[in-house]
């Protein structure tokens, strides 16, 4: 009996929750969809590109419940670039009527109904590279809603082989039009192809629709999924830092003052005004003397930002520490209770964090393994292409372990998250190739199977003096002491070992004051891990877990020791070695996309000066 | 040849980037650890307990490659009990001089060398719940340095089956000592056992190293992957949403304003200052009196702080809106332009991100399917035990999806959380049952196997008013158009239904301007999924698609329509239906650990008027 009845198909939903077949379970597959072919599906999506085909006659009524009737390739037809619609279907129009098509009368009223037409939308949902072919016929709905790009529907059909195999080897023939959210055209800032990168900035919350940033979008996704699991396999914990903070381990950057006393015409008293603790006059003057030369030095150089702001900074430090240690000798009525802030939401200065190292060791020195992902702040004044003002950081660190652990663990990190992109994202990644850089793919694969080239900074020092003799002569010779620029550093990865490089143990005046002094009294144990075409990616260290050394080292820093109490008390109780790093997020995924601004690889970037959404 | 040579055991490393065996490596097995005896290992990690044992006489001196003396069980013996070590000890060595012990004559001499002893000492690093024993002769180390609690210690030794198995059937004896950091006992704030809480919070960075604390990390860190692995499942995309913002979707909260200015002494302009679009004053004075009767409402229930401090912020901003509306009528001379905030970094004015969900939506209406992880604030001026002014919340977009669609997610979101803590941390999740809440497996074992009930806030009013004339006379009377407080909520899933409850389709009145409006014109497509004994966790909702109706709404809101224009241009430009929630990530953490403080479950907590680290 059941036989007997037409057999009813209920279109299939493979989407858990939504209404609809993702596109990459249809086009992820190895045939291309072929296997679907036949089944009634609904699908979503946005219209990346479109053509119109206009019939010569008139479809015959078609009965009720029968399919929609099939093209006729072979029937003289006009294609319509769908940029130019609103214009071109009416200039058509025109055309139609004054028989300049063929030179055939046509038998269709020119004005109403419309011509009968086929709509050839390519659809994309963010699911996968790849775009499906929807075919929409003009009386199930009118084209001109359905052209544009960006114009977003849902529809029920079927799927169908296509007649000639190019790009696509199926298609979707609609039968039901269950949404359309049309485009205003003329006011749609990607209604034009091919647009720049830096157009589209102005536009974060349009660009995901762009199949570039889509494919960054789904690299990213795949890289912080990559970050988690190689943690968890390797039984890190992970543990969320706070945004909110008092203290930061780096000291060579502005930060971002979070209040909720703005607006309220208070003065908000800045840390600057907290008294360093048993410092002379002297050291801190002969120290601006030695920071103000090293500042003239990289002046000099115009070849690294970064290092000069980092510079500058330092020296503004050390020049505001000298002004308060005379104004100290003047007056040393200040108590402590003066800097707890009246009517603030927290009773201290607080900031946006730099770096979640600080906190991050604290849990080390009790789990053992432990990593963070999170967004870390700099209010650095700079417009750069590698630097945003909020970027996402993991950051690792490891009790019982040294310098050369965590330089392992980075290397291993750094395969594995290369190795998970071209496992993950193949057909993102051969998109990248082909659209913005030809040699990532490769870049990747050579990184997995290389071996990472250790280099002393005294050693990288000697190579680059070597190298700046014979050729690249923009970069300046250096002698020890010498601040590396990311341009060094990058020339070492890129000319010279042709392969990612770590650079470790580097002057102590060049880090924070948590890194371990080595022996040598000079050098701290630092590293640096730089890929050819993508710079530094992770900077590390081993942390200084004897009490002693870290006062010394707070004191020659100048840095307020009742700041940082709580955190000397981890090397009071129990202290143990421990070392870690931080891997720049956004710069990682700038490497694996071939891209040159960061700023195209985070969602929503803030960056100097810019206004945002 | 090979087999006449002596083995040479060389110490066993299990992990990657220490020098040292996860203890979980050994005590997480079956066997405890039986499978490894014999081996020679290293270990480190913080001393959690320990005991010395004092034997009457001195062992004879150990050959240099032999192990060190078994402690003989039965010779006579003082335990020491490690929180008062040095008084004891010199008492004992009082005592043992004036022969008190035993009758026994002492050959050993009293001062120097010190008493031959064995220290056993538990040790944990984080990676299990279990500790394990070591075993140190005093002539490897003094025991006065290892006994104290927080002593870190790193060793190498062979693991032995234990003579009595009790809670230990392995430890290890020690033959080398690699690393002790020591602790200045009456300074270490966790030398006493079993500290409260409260006390605890005092120093975040170190009750990681206190059982219940390593719990809830490794719940959290267990919980965080579950997240990413629950989405990257289902085909979700994960997108870094920015914590600088210029909007948000809520406008219920107080916000942290961030700024470089501060301590500039410039004043920082309020976004109270932006004109509000098209109302009229007595459209909002009508307000002000509606809101001012919610809020004394509220106040008379004295139920529910959330709810007020809400309805409290919504009146103060209408009040706000009214003074300019008035100020606006005298004088229309303000521009944009004066919005333009100098010498800030940003050229608008900031604040901390309160919802990613505005920019999360725009990423769905582009890829479908999206989630985000990341902290989120608001400076509300409340002590509580349910808030803390920076939480991680995660949030979820679906493109093409419903209510019903966002439900069905959140419903299987939780379950699949509640399955992943109970297959990943069973041992915490015991240890939480015997310390915390002894209901905890079993809550939630039950979330997993029931299905939750799903109640219109409708249904929820007449049932809430039936439960009220009945027994629960401390829950007011409510009637369409209240907010539903958290008591009310958790008084639906704890008492009612005794299971989890979704309640949808609120007053419009109670819910953001973008929660999609249903076709009664009064209720919006909002949800909450609450938890017997973990109050409201999830909240939802299908957002407004219709350009039309969602102005409409901002208006009668009295919302900036300037500072959502770019939100605007998503439903302008290809709009479609789409829904998500918003998990409130530590909220699920205290839920799963039983705690009741959500600064017990939050790494370093930032809440009102507390002083951080």
């Amino acid at each position: 009996m059941a036989a007997q009845q037409p057999t009813v198909f209920s279109p299939i939903t493979f989407s858990k929750y939504s209404n609809r077949v993702l596109l990459k379970t249809l086009l992820d597959t190895t045939d291309g969809g072929l296997s679907f072919v036949g089944q009634k599906l609904v699908v979503g999506g946005w219209v990346k590109s479109s053509k119109e085909v206009i019939r010569d006659a008139p479809p015959a009524p078609a009965p009720a419940d029968s399919l929609p009737p099939k093209l006729n390739k072979d029937v003289s037809c006009i294609e319509i670039i769908q940029s130019r619609i609103p214009i071109v279907r009416s200039l058509l129009k025109m055309l139609y009527g004054n028989n300049l098509h063929g030179g055939e009368k046509l038998d269709t009223p020119v004005h109403k109904p419309p011509l009968p037409s086929t709509a050839f939308l390519a659809i994309n949902d963010g699911s996968c590279v790849a775009s499906l072919q929807v075919v929409v016929e003009s009386s199930l709905h009118h084209p001109t809603h359905l052209l544009p790009t960006g114009t977003c529907i849902l529809v029920e059909g079927v799927l169908k082989q296509v007649p000639v195999p190019g790009k696509h080897v199926v298609r979707l023939e609609v039968e039901k039009i269950l949404h359309v959210g049309k485009v205003e055209q003329e006011k749609y800032p990607l209604s034009q192809k091919k647009l720049p990168m830096d157009f589209l900035r102005k536009f974060s919350y349009f660009r995901p629709r762009t199949t570039t940033v889509a494919s960054v979008t789904r690299i990213r996704s795949a890289l912080t999924f990559a970050n988690h699991t190689f943690f968890q396999n390797n039984s890190f914990l992970y543990v969320q830092l706070p945004t909110i903070t008092t203290t930061d381990s780096e000291g060579f950057s502005e930060k971002f003052h979070v209040t909720t006393l703005a607006g309220k015409g208070k003065r908000v008293e800045s840390t600057e005004d907290k008294e360093p603790d048993g410092l002379s006059l002297e050291t801190v003057k002969a120290a601006i003397t030695e920071k103000s030369n090293l500042v003239k030095e990289l002046e000099r150089s115009e070849s690294n930002r970064e290092a000069l702001v980092a510079a500058v900074q330092d020296l503004k430090k050390t020049n505001e520490l000298a002004l308060q240690l005379e104004a100290r000798e003047k007056s040393k009525s200040k108590s402590r209770k003066d800097k707890v802030i009246p009517g603030n939401f927290l009773p201290q200065e607080t900031y946006l964090t730099v770096s979640g190292q600080l906190h991050l060791e604290t849990y080390a020195c009790a789990l053992g393994n432990v990593y963070s992902c999170g967004p870390r702040f700099r209010a650095d004044k700079i417009e750069s292409a590698k630097h945003a003002a909020e970027m996402w950081m993991v950051e690792v660190e490891i009790a019982f372990a040294e310098l050369k652990d965590a330089m392992n663990c980075a290397d291993d990190l750094v395969k594995f998250l290369s190795k998970w992109v071209l496992e993950h994202c193949m057909d993102d990644m051969k998109f990248v190739q082909k659209r913005i850089d030809k040699t990532s793919i490769h870049r990747l694969e050579s990184i997995i199977s290389c071996s990472f080239e250790k280099v002393s900074y005294t050693a990288a020092i000697e190579i680059l003096e070597k190298a700046t003799d014979q050729k690249s002569q923009h970069l300046k010779k250096l002698k020890f002491g010498a601040a590396l620029t990311a341009d060094h550093l990058s020339y070492l990865a890129d000319t010279i070992f042709k392969k990612p490089v770590i650079v470790y143990n580097y002057p102590k005046e060049t880090k924070p004051f948590n890194v371990r002094l080595n022996d040598d009294g000079k050098t701290v144990a630092a590293f640096d891990v730089v890929l050819p075409k993508g710079g530094v990616v992770i900077s590390g260290s081993q942390k200084e877990e004897r009490l002693d050394v870290l006062m010394t080292r707070m004191k020659e820093m100048g840095l307020p020791r009742e700041q940082y109490e709580w955190y000397l008390e981890i090397q009071r109780h129990g202290t143990v070695k421990h070392s870690g790093f931080s891997l720049a997020f956004d710069r990682f995924v700038l490497f694996t996309t071939g891209l040159t601004d960061i700023k195209d690889v985070i969602p929503f970037p803030r960056s100097f000066g810019k206004v945002i959404n």
